[in-house]
């Protein structure tokens, strides 16, 4: 049963300077280049049907797969971040380019709805014989989402109209008849589509559907099984070994563990997690807290990544944390944001603002350069100067997550319920919610993430008594708040969220202070990368050493005593203002050790004044080594 | 210009507890083990032309690569060790089957000489076009090496003298005339080969043909451009990408960085520092010291093991010594031997023994477990417990390399020249050498690696005088020495030896004693892996922490405070005993973290007593994490 609903990016402006730049940034570079990359890599040819001969074509990678098979998902993500960035500001040209790509589809789409483009293209005979491998309905969903945002930006519908005679293909022919397939995609997505579907239009069968696709993953018989042997394949032969790899290893209702590819995980927890509000289903919920305690008691980077392994893109083993070659993809830590906002609505729990919030200043912003139109696939703890930003990327799937993500972070802000209102983030922002039979005017002013005063007006209609439930992050110690000039007891805080109940009138004022002094963290002793180091964390930031502010070292021979103090520095010189963290510390001098490489010695130290940086900022200057966990003494 | 000899293993009486107890492991468990795994995984059935329909067939990697193209060099390094072997002790059965074997190879051999059971049973029209990849003629250098060692073990020259065709009709094939291929190995080896044939038959040609070899290789137009082009292939669709990989990307007169696969690396140099002594080469003998000083100072771990990379088998970066992913491959450091003995050779320095002995106790030994049919094919210097010794391997090149580097280790002991005998190793040898003029025996005495204390008795048929030199290894601190109960003055230490010139007479006895204690070992601050961490060393033998010595703790969460005692203490309840190294230490507890990950505190610590153990002997008990390095508080 749903209490809470997301106050929607559309109603949230945002005011502070933080988000406006990161906002700006996406609407004026990276969704423009966003679109010129899609069109110089081919990948919007390639919704020409028929297809030129000889088609493009991009190499396979050597399981023979081709990632020209997701092409179509690039285009709908792309499609979604740019209707998002038109919600806040119309664009002729953005219009235009999307109203030529959904005449594209439209010529494409198959009389019976169908609408692929590889396979349309390509191997028409060969649709919806591997679900296992190529993405066919997670292109579907990408796509959908994608019309879904455009129509809610512009009112156009012709490119939902079209999606939506897919899905109605796709409703018909996936479910328990016998005339039916009872499949799913091995990469999930398409749920959280049809959710959203389900959202616009009311219909009950989207919501159903997606549910369907949950309900049967990881079933035995095993649908990638007959599947592989219907098209000729021994299934044992699958390239990833173990079907944990898209979670279908065992019915959902059964995963204890976070196991494989991280990103279809994380979509199919949102999933999960909406479908056990919608549904008021506990047994769903049940699983998806138990795969939240598992994810984060053991399985997460301090900076909100997820999956350390290259070789699965997804999570090996409890407590396999290493920094250095750390995926932490940046897709991964937009989808537990998804999924994070999914649980705060099933459960209004400070613990699932607090990795939203962790995950989107640390890991997700960092896969999005300063200058909007560089990217991290990867996002290590650490690097020894080799790992630096891409202009593009031969899978080029986080880049339209970054984008998709920013220019929609409004709708992470503010949550509202028939008698409350719940704000879980904080940085500037103004919206207007439906609470109490009123219109309630809300003003968040503040200088978050680089200080934690809070300013909040509350201005309704008509004065009226409801709830306002302020989130205290699990960071803030010592916080304080108060109404009006009153001191508000904050013993009252309950599950991270401060709620204050009163009769509310026009200009009610909240100050809220959640005092940011830059703090040493400490991995559990299981972490054996972090055994001797410390991390530094200043409010929701998690910081690093980076080369450029600290030339003339590595990173790696930089230590940091436990008796040294740490300093907040704000520097207007960097970044247009940020807030390092400065604190002394001892270098491991090289100079007298010549041609050795090992020695009886423990090597020589100087004192140095060590300056760290927000996480998520680092690789934006000259190429140089960094590390978020930093040797301790 | 030679000026020392290596006293062959097959004169050197292996006698100290050490060595016997390896090599009786060798000789009653690894060769026979090793040939019936030959025999279980078909690579002996390989042998027979014409060849089965349809034929044995493993399966190709994903560069189209498959490993049976080389396993004749698997039989041919089975039967170097086997003669090794049958050196220390004649065995009817092993003789029988290395008889068998070379039936096979008479009956596959073509006409002309040729002999590559690959090419001949599965694709004959197309042999000699990709030395790149297919090991053809490193196949041929590695059955030479079995036929040099069988004929030099019972005197039988059948498989000698096939492949001494074979061998004539390379000869024939490479080389600067026109109707010649310029070609050479894209895995070094032959070079090797040739020059034992060399030693063997005298015969010039061998050498320079292996010279030749050399020579050519990184030259302009490439070689392997050309052959590419020549079969059709693209030369820049190189799966490795450059010829860094094969060290042919340029002539090796000019390489200066140790770069590309390691074990590649490391035969090449052997040949050419051997080849740099017999041609009194200083331009190639030049390469050889600016390599070493190379890997030695950058590119090789603590434990002898070279090569940080899977991906290339090889190296990387200067400093990047990753513990937990370190490929260190065993045959690596086998050839890091030979190279180290072949350098002792054009320059009687210590730096190379103490290479050889430290490759040789460490990473090396540790390739071959405790009972002698379990291998480690990858050595790191960490492991968090999923790392374990193997029955066999898909490419056993490593196996035999082990065994055939114990079979023959007395090999590495002595040399001899014509006023002086030269000690590079002890564990108790007894020979006999030609030195100046007379027959010397020499008897060394001494419980090696477990201590230092070293009695040599000098015993010349009639007296005279000569130079006995002594390697005082580069971790003996303070050691000492007497002759006849007389000290020795140690300042007349040079380049790591102790020369003691003198008229020796029967009954002289030389006392050595070079004091082991445990000692720390620090990395240089640029291996940033090893940042706030120790080792431990003792002797020659590099020390770790397993969790069969520390149980209920990862071996991560273990410190070694800096102020801690390390005391040395044996142990006969392991392994027949050894010598461990205890000290106090410090466990991070995990018992007070429940499910966080991270945290303000850092973790408590108890105080615990660590038992380390030698790095070569772990994985032999049960399953669990160890670490070479270890942090420090």
């Amino acid at each position: 049963m749903r209490i809470y609903s997301p106050v929607g990016f559309s109603r949230v402006s945002l005011e502070g300077p933080f988000w406006r730049e990161r906002l700006d940034t996406v609407l004026a570079r990276t969704v423009p280049s966003q679109h010129r990359q899609l069109e110089r890599h081919g990948i919007l040819h390639s919704l020409t049907i028929p297809q030129p001969v000889p088609p493009l074509t991009i190499p396979r990678n050597h399981h023979n797969f081709t990632m020209q098979i997701f092409w179509d998902s690039d285009v709908g993500k792309w499609i979604e971040a740019a209707s998002y960035a038109l919600s806040h500001r119309r664009d002729g040209i953005i219009e235009a380019q999307i109203d030529e790509i959904t005449e594209l589809l439209a010529k494409a789409q198959l009389p019976d709805g169908y609408l692929n483009c590889w396979y349309i293209g390509r191997e028409p005979e060969n649709r919806w014989t591997n679900l296992r491998d190529n993405h066919e309905l997670y292109c579907a969903g990408h796509m959908l989402e994608g019309a879904i945002a455009y129509f809610e930006a512009t009112g156009r519908r012709r490119l939902l109209d079209i999606m939506q005679r897919y899905v109605d293909h796709i409703d018909a022919m996936f479910g328990p008849r016998e005339d039916q397939k009872q499949g799913y995609c091995g990469h999930q997505e398409i749920e959280i589509a049809l959710l959203k579907l389900y959202r616009v239009t009311k219909n009950r069968r989207y919501l159903d559907l997606a549910a369907y696709f949950i309900d049967e993953r990881g079933k035995n018989p095993h649908y990638f099984d007959a599947e592989a042997i219907a098209r000729g394949d021994d299934p044992k032969k699958f390239w990833a070994k173990t079907y944990q790899y898209n979670q279908s290893h065992m019915p959902v209702r059964q995963q204890d563990k976070v196991v494989g590819h991280a990103v279809r995980a994380m979509y199919m927890y949102t999933a999960m997690a909406e479908l056990a509000v919608e549904l008021d289903d506990a047994s769903l919920r049940r699983a998806c807290e138990v795969l939240w305690r598992d994810v984060t008691g053991r399985r997460i980077y301090l900076t909100g990544g997820l999956g350390p392994a290259a070789t699965n893109e997804g999570f090996t083993e409890d407590y396999d944390l290493p920094n250095d070659t750390a995926y932490a993809e940046t897709c991964a830590s937009v989808a537990l944001i998804f999924w994070a906002q999914r649980m705060l609505h099933l459960d209004l729990d400070g613990k699932y603002a607090d990795i939203l919030e962790l995950a989107l200043f640390n890991n997700a912003l960092c896969g999005l350069s300063r200058d909007g139109q560089h990217y991290f696939y990867e996002n290590p703890l650490e690097s020894d100067g080799r790992h630096s930003r891409w202009e593009w990327h031969v899978c080029p799937c986080c880049t339209m997550n970054a984008s998709r993500l920013i220019a929609s972070v409004g709708g992470y802000f503010c949550s509202e319920s028939k008698d409350a209102v719940a704000l879980h983030l904080y940085g500037g922002i103004s919206t207007t919610v439906e609470v109490a039979g009123r219109k309630v005017k809300i003003k968040e002013e503040s200088n978050y993430p680089w200080s934690g005063a809070v300013r909040i007006s509350v201005d309704p209609d008509s004065p009226g008594e409801f709830a306002l439930k302020l989130r205290i992050p699990g960071w803030a110690k010592r916080a304080t708040a108060s109404v009006n000039g009153v001191a508000v007891e904050l013993a009252a805080v309950r599950n991270g969220y401060l709620d204050i109940r009163r009769v509310w009138g026009k200009g009610d004022t909240v100050v809220l202070d959640l005092p940011m002094a830059p703090e040493r963290v400490y991995a559990h002793p299981l972490v054996r990368m972090d055994v001797g180091r410390v991390a530094l964390r200043r409010g929701p930031l998690v910081y690093c050493l980076e080369e450029a502010d600290n030339p003339g070292h590595r990173m790696q021979q930089l230590r940091l005593p436990r008796a040294s103090d740490l300093r907040s520095v704000t520097r207007t010189d960097l970044f247009d203002g940020v807030v390092t963290i400065v604190a002394n510390g001892k270098a491991l001098a090289t100079a007298d050790w010549e041609d050795e490489l090992y020695r009886n010695e423990s090597p020589r130290e100087s004192t140095v004044s060590l300056t760290a940086l927000p996480y998520y900022l680092w690789s934006n200057r000259t190429k140089g080594s960094m590390t978020v966990w930093i040797a301790e003494e």
